[in-house]
């Protein structure tokens, strides 16, 4: 039993410093939400793409996860109030962002100045639905590619998202995957969850769900 | 310190309980791969394309190795001799099979009538990397819609892989993926590594791939 009692306690330790997170973050009026998906499902496409949209109204900045390399975050760089990248390679836990690295993260950003902080993480559908980082909400992106059956085999992280994007809609005439089956599949799920169908590529969908993120943002803190 | 002696010992533990399996297996003569790649990049596509070129020349079993549900199990079960399902869910490593489960599995199957077994890794790029389960050649999967940056962003199980599958090459026209630079990714990180070029739609280059394989299964061990 051993190895369990250390598990949890990981699992409790990251709790305690994600709350910590939350609570520093509220108190700054800074929104945040935590990113996850499949490697190359489309999170850096969904927060170019957002940038674009919503940097003329809100101050954004980016943390990105990522096992190794810092191609996103020079990706982001020019569009963002801030950018912070996170190197998970040498940790103990590679598979997922933890709050102890967002809490490290957030030293470098600049809070007053900053309304939201786009948390993209590992690339992963598994081990960061272990993990809460001190967001305020959760984001899934499945793209159409990886398939309908991912809430299927990967159901934990669709739980507990607070919404769930379906990307590459642009690719629906060249794959096999059945909208209606994912989305019963979600409902059966994670009723409340929003599910936003976009295409990063061609910028389908991304209105609705730029409205959506800054409603959030503006229901949860505004600066003045 | 403490957490790190934990992992070490976890890693520790599995690489003899995948000695152990290795040996099993070579002395009933039966060939492992352990087939590895992100969720939806086509693993259970492969296989089923493996099983209809190969069935009539070799005796065929599947692992199946998913967080949860038996779908992939149910989709290769008409086509293979024995088909085991893992379900990694309630594991304290849920992200990746490990040497355990691996030892555990073959022991619902016939191995002294199979030829080859196929294991098809839970749906991630990074935790599998990490743990070795007694196969004999390691494979990873990468397709078109994932971007060309895989191996920069996850180089560990890049630089572990025997063979290398760009799949979904009927989607070439529809996304971004530079074949060249990702090539040159690989020869970079592990320049001994087979690249195969294939669509487990079209059946576009899994010819070459069986070829491959075959040859591997009798370089190890004939049953006659």
């Amino acid at each position: 039993m051993k190895k369990i009692e250390v598990i949890q306690n990981v699992l409790e330790a990251n709790e305690t410093i994600a709350s910590r997170n939350r609570q520093l973050l509220t108190k700054h009026k800074v929104f945040a939400i935590n990113i996850m998906s499949s490697p190359g499902a489309g999170k850096t496409s969904l927060i170019l793409q957002t940038l674009t949209r919503l940097k003329d109204r809100l101050n954004i900045a980016v943390i990105e996860g990522d096992v190794a390399s810092t191609v996103d975050a020079e990706k982001v760089q020019s569009e963002a109030k801030a950018v912070v990248q996170i190197n998970t390679r040498n940790m103990p836990e590679s598979c997922s962002l933890m709050a102890a690295m967002i809490e490290s993260a957030i030293k470098d950003i600049p809070l007053d100045n900053v309304d939201l902080i786009l948390i993209e993480n590992v690339g992963n559908l598994i081990c960061p639905a272990e993990f809460t980082l001190g967001e305020h909400k959760r984001v899934v992106i499945s793209s159409l590619p990886e398939g309908d059956d991912k809430p299927i085999k990967y159901p934990l992280i669709f739980i507990d998202a607070d919404a769930v994007i379906i990307n590459k809609m642009d690719l629906l005439p060249h794959v096999d995957f059945d909208i209606a089956a994912f989305r019963r599949s979600i409902a059966g799920l994670n009723p409340k969850a929003e599910i936003f169908q976009l295409s990063c590529k061609t910028g389908e969908g991304i209105e609705k769900w730029c409205s959506w993120l800054s409603g959030q943002v503006k229901g949860n803190a505004t600066k003045q």
